[in-house]
């Protein structure tokens, strides 16, 4: 099950593709570790000065010319020989998939055929597992010494030496989201010691989307910098949803299977049960999801706490398991089953993201007793997953103003011995709807600084509509500048160095370069071209903003040039050089008509 | 020259205005202060539980139904009387407009005519001064322990007392920008203690933009919540465009006066004088420009210091100085003669924004020793400006990484004894080019909680071309999102009610209601109505992100029904209840069908 592109050498491969990436700018290329099936994706940025740019890349395949992708087929299963090398796993018949699992009733002949329909037509595969309930954790391997391909390859992709990749994860401070189901991956690592990470949520609902609308939006993120993606769907074909993205992702995959089981009940919460809750976990972990938000924190004592809220339970899977522990009024089925779960996440290597329920849903309510008590109780549970090798993250709000934002990581880390920290935004306001990707992204890039590990985006929709193609975009940007500030101001290796190489392409007026290093280059290009079209504006040393007259960089690179380079030759030359400058007059300026 | 509507008394024109607005939700109220032409603008929003919510409101006449404006008659002259009651200041030819002005040469019969075209045809006026070289400020009468309609004015507006605004202002930690010869304006003020305000850059370039859209563009970014507008146009027709802007803004004008100098001296910055200089300056003085960027802090032995930077000089008004003393060998003019330019500013309370000509252009260059030489030179001269009882507020940058942007405030707090700071951005990574609204507002949102006062704008064009009126309105409500999370970050007074009434509204799906508190209901109401567009989804009890089965607030709401409203009815009434609510079953969800 090898790709037959994967086995072309890479320098040759690089050739081609940097061939045709030459006109535009950049190309795919990859960085080959100790072992020829490990190569790490990166994008190439070809400056027009004769210096590349080299960037990380969440895109997978899709943008290397030279792999033929089907989405009907698949990616090819990257880690799958990895997996198997290791010789801890064994494939076995797995657990029979079921209308109910997309939600089809047996009455619903019309349902039923829709699903059949739609089925992921890809290679048939059993799903695996860890032999004799063993822990076939990155965590396991890593607290074993162990520095597994996973490992090594993440280690190329942040730049740093696998011990330290190996020593974050074994410490709890960094988890390597990677089923054992889902060999396509290209694996990542998600710790505060890491580069900032983005997740990036898709999903239909019961009221609109399909199944290729989700593909399609899957790999629209990643190629804007998705780090990871949440599949959130309800309603009808979820299993079948999932399979499709699961197949056609290069990143890892998270989900929430408390919506699943609910679907399973009918969306009666009080019929949910530990038995429906298990099945589904067991049915998405064979399929292959990474990662998977638990609401266990949200015990029966703490319902209590939120009557006074504001905006009470904001979390689905919160006000879901809230539902359920005060219709039976007993504790919750998650904290009760909790070990039991462990046991079954170990045998996937699934990672946990420990929901928080009980997160803020406004202004008003952030940093409360209900948030922080259930927080003490996602603390708990982080050390019980660790006993059973789990991998393991926390979830974090959500709607804080700016002064309580940093109370939110510091807790967090010292509640929950520094496991990564998984946040929505925050929210620095309310008063913005259709531009709460604005007001969270002021949250996400502080509370990123102060050490959350990855960022769930928010889209321009939130709170009024499902995202479509443009807002997936515009949330993933609007993250990924939060997260490469927040990488900046940490500090972290390398990361000046792109901004770097911007500002010394701004400064000298290489637009194309600034074009194909931004972000979206797409969109930088298009709003330049908008008031200077033609093409030699693309090399004009000014632009539309002050004209030729008034351009600052244009004048101070004059400075430079009529007194010399350094500060030293400027200092020496300035009096003497004083006359040259008031004879050369115009020189300032550009020799352009006014 | 009074406004007819100007009479009218407030509450009647409420009545009928709230009559009007009611059906869009919101109308424009007024609050009276001691005296009847004393009256505050304020936009009502109108819930649909009867209650409502007062917002500061910046929009000017141009949203009152009962007033009729002109462009081309300009807006009524509010503080007229005010002006004139104070005895303080006197009528007086002033200087003969130039054709130079509007930057149109004898030799340039084409540019004369469209100057003559476009000429201001409202109202003929002298400009105004103080008498005998008196300082007619805001800042000299608050140290004499007046307060003035102005003083009262902006603390109606900010919902403090009259007297803090006063002591504010006296204290030099707040300015009143409010030239005499701009009666037009409805008075605010920029100080850490009050709202923080945001500052809206329009004007042409040589390159493209006309007089009609730059009014146009002033108008626009008032309506969406600019506090202030600078209008920095360069080349032609650059006084005739200040006179349109100037008499029918509602808010404060700011300009860069250096811009029209140099364009007098045809872009030859080494031919520019302090004659030439100052001339502009009373030029635009008489006009009414409200304050002023004066870069008097590019002092010829600064600017060796920006030769070994990634960027060099990014200000146009600091590359412009640095080049004129370079050429010179001298030092800087604005510096050499600050005093006598503070003379002229206290005769008509133009306000100083002492501009940071030497600020960094990339994360690179942030907080280098350039920039802080600069500063602590604008320390000393806001010595200087105090003396001469003239407002002044400080500029700071620019571009800086969020770890090295709470030195910025606190140095420039310290330096210049607590000045309001009045920065762009600052942006918090150059990697997003398109995005700079993004990038900035971030840096804005946490320098605003940190203390600055006023935030300039940065709008998706930045470093790429012109602001069209989308571009300007993202800027504007980027802007005010950072401001007011700001606000709320600051525990501003009365901050938090505005979003504890969206968040209200929330909870209890007013959708209409949520859209009217938005700081922009047309872009919320559009993407709500996206997915969702038929009018009963307008009071539907979920919304297309979760539909009905899913949704945590419908689900929260059921939850504190069922059990009571409080924590300890819930805490009470839970054992009891939890039987009742496994027989209510679906009563959790919607009634809808599936």
């Amino acid at each position: 099950m090898t790709n037959k592109d994967a086995r072309t050498p890479a320098s040759v491969q690089d050739e081609k593709s940097e061939e045709a990436g030459k006109s535009i700018g950049w190309h795919k290329a990859y960085i080959e570790g100790t072992r020829p099936d490990l190569r790490v994706p990166v994008r190439q940025v070809h400056l027009t000065n004769g210096q590349s740019v080299t960037l990380y890349d969440t895109s997978g395949p899709y943008t290397d010319p030279l792999v033929d992708t089907d989405v009907r087929r698949g990616l090819s299963p990257l880690r799958e020989n990895w997996i198997i090398a290791r010789g801890d796993t064994e494939e076995y018949a797995g657990r029979p998939v079921r209308p109910e699992d997309d939600g089809i009733k047996h009455t619903s002949p019309r349902g039923g055929l829709r699903n059949l329909d739609a089925v992921f037509p890809g290679r048939p595969r059993q799903p695996r597992r860890g032999r004799e309930g063993q822990a076939v954790t990155q965590l396991a391997y890593a607290r074993r010494g162990e520095i597994t391909p996973e490992m090594e390859y993440v280690a190329i992709r942040e730049n740093v030496a696998p011990e330290v990749v190996r020593d974050e994860i074994a410490a709890g401070r960094a988890v390597l989201p990677a089923n054992v189901n889902h060999p396509e991956i290209e694996p990542m690592i998600i710790g505060k010691r890491f580069l900032v990470k983005v997740n990036a949520n898709i999903g239909n609902s019961a009221v609109t989307s399909s199944i290729e609308e989700e593909v399609e939006k899957m790999t629209w993120a990643t190629r804007w910098g998705a780090d990871t993606v949440m599949d959130l769907s309800t309603g009808r074909n979820i299993h079948t949803t999932r399979e499709w993205v699961l197949r056609n992702s290069p990143v890892p995959i998270g989900t929430v299977p408390l919506y699943q089981a609910l679907e399973k009940v009918d969306g009666r919460a009080e019929e949910l049960t530990w038995e429906i809750y298990k099945d589904t976990v067991i049915e998405q972990a064979e399929q292959g999801v990474d990662y998977m938000t638990v609401h266990a924190g949200v015990r029966l004592a703490y319902v209590p706490l939120t009557a006074n809220r504001k905006t009470g339970i904001v979390s689905r899977g919160g006000s879901i398991m809230a539902a359920w522990c005060l219709a039976h009024h007993k504790e919750s089925f998650l904290y009760e089953n909790f070990e039991e779960l462990c046991e079954i996440l170990a045998a996937y290597d699934v990672t946990y993201s420990l929901g928080d329920g009980l997160r803020p849903g406004s202004i008003a309510d952030a940093n409360d007793e209900a948030q922080f008590a259930e927080l003490r109780t996602l603390g708990e549970l982080n050390r019980i997953a660790k006993r059973f090798n789990v991998q393991t993250m926390i979830e974090g709000p959500g709607h804080v103003p700016m002064h309580k934002i940093k109370e939110n990581i510091d807790l967090q880390q010292e509640i929950c011995d520094e496991a990564p920290f998984y946040t929505l935004g925050p929210l620095t306001t309310d008063v913005a709807p259709a531009y709460d990707h604005i007001t969270s992204g002021i949250g996400a890039a502080m509370i990123a600084w102060w050490g959350t590990a990855m960022l769930c985006y928010v889209t321009p929709k939130e709170h009024l509509g499902l995202p479509n193609r443009d807002d997936v975009k515009t949330g993933v940007i609007t993250y990924k500048i939060a997260a490469h500030a927040a990488d900046l101001a940490k500090g972290h290796p390398g990361a000046q160095e792109w901004d770097d190489a911007l500002s010394d392409a701004r400064f000298e007026f290489r637009w194309e370069d600034q074009f194909n290093l931004a972000l979206d280059p797409d969109t930088a290009r298009e709003f330049h071209d908008e008031t200077l079209p033609a093409e030699p504006a693309k090399t004009a040393h000014f632009c539309s903003m002050c004209g030729p007259k008034f351009c600052s960089m244009k004048i101070s690179q004059d400075i430079r040039r009529e007194h010399g380079g350094t500060r030293t030759e400027i200092e020496e030359g300035m009096a003497l050089k004083s006359k040259e400058f008031a004879a050369s007059g115009n020189r300032v300026y550009l020799p352009i008509a006014d």
